[in-house]
This record gives C-alpha cells, sequence and structure tokens, in this order.
C-alpha cells in the first residue's frame, strides 16, 4: 500500500536539508514539537494541516510545491510517469552550456 | 491558512460525482465509514494516508493523481500558477484546429 504521509515526511526533510536547517530550527520556527517533526519526517506519523501549513511557511516553501512533488513521487512509485519531469534533456543542456556536457 | 485537508476533500468529491458514484457506494468499497468519507470530503476531517489509498482505490484513480491536482489547487489558492496550466492556449487551438476557433 502507498502511503502518502512517507513521501510528505520525505519531502519535508528534502526541503528543509537544502535549506541547511536542523529538525530543531524548523520546529522551533513552526512551534511544533521537535520528536513529532522527527515522526513526520520518517513517515510515522500522518501531519494534521494546520501543521503542514506551520511546517511549510516555517521552510519557507509553499505548500502547493511540497504536494506537486508528493504527487511527483508517488506517480514515480505507481509507475505512471517518467521519473524526473523537470530534468532538462542531456541534448538541451549540451545545446544551451555547451561546457556542461565536457565534465 | 490553507488547509490541505480541504483541497483533498474537493478533489476526492469531484472524483467520486465523476464517475457517478454516490458517498455509501465509495464508502462500502472502500470499507470506511460513510460519515466519516462525508467529514473528509467537506474538509472537516483529516484523512489518515491508509484510507487515502483505500479511497483511490475505490474510485479506480491513482494517488498520485489526486495529490497532484491538490497541488495545483493550491497553487491557484497561493497565486503562484496560472490557474489552469494543462487547457491550450486559444491561439494554439486556432491554429492546429481553425474550426474551432469559429464557434
Amino acid at each position: 500500500m502507498i502511503l502518502v504521509r512517507q513521501e510528505i515526511g520525505d519531502v519535508l526533510r528534502d526541503f528543509r536539508l537544502q535549506r541547511g536547517q536542523t529538525l530543531r530550527q524548523v520546529a522551533s520556527r513552526a512551534s511544533v514539537a521537535l520528536g513529532y517533526l522527527s515522526e513526520v519526517e520518517r513517515g510515522q506519523k500522518e501531519v494534521s494541516s494546520e501543521i503542514l501549513a506551520a511546517v511549510t511557511e516555517a521552510l519557507e516553501v509553499p505548500i502547493s510545491v511540497v504536494m506537486r512533488r508528493v504527487g511527483d513521487r508517488l506517480a514515480v512509485i505507481e509507475g505512471i510517469d517518467d521519473a524526473f519531469p523537470d530534468v532538462v534533456p542531456d541534448d538541451l543542456v549540451a545545446e544551451v552550456e555547451p561546457e556542461l556536457s565536457l565534465q
């Protein structure tokens, strides 16, 4: 069974790490218990809509961006979509930025 | 505050109506209490990942499709996206199918 909370947790952790923040910092800014946020990130606890709003605000990422990324990950799991729709094709990268293709 | 459960509820109801099914039919197929499903659709109750998986299976719609639609609706609410990204621009329609632009 595909569990949405696991993808939500992964996406929230990805954004947090991308921003170089600790669980403690985000939990504090979102006024959420650190242990709870940790469980949410590990997909062990469901996140309420209010907490999700608070955490995404603390991370300064729109909820829509989080939910779309969750949808994209689920599509890959369900095998109904190409893996990374947002990735620029290699040949296009080579065209626009030739030096990248030399690496 | 933007509440994800309201968009999830709206999207689930949209899919149910699209399929011409009653709350009772979907609740029965998903083994969920009718009153609970009704509250979920109205955005009054959070839906657990397990219930969401069961309801989307009963509706025969991939969870990823539901979550992407939720993300699209949130993007409109957040004002960070055009309202209907999947709609073909009028001028492109006119170009490809000239007869449509005469209506």
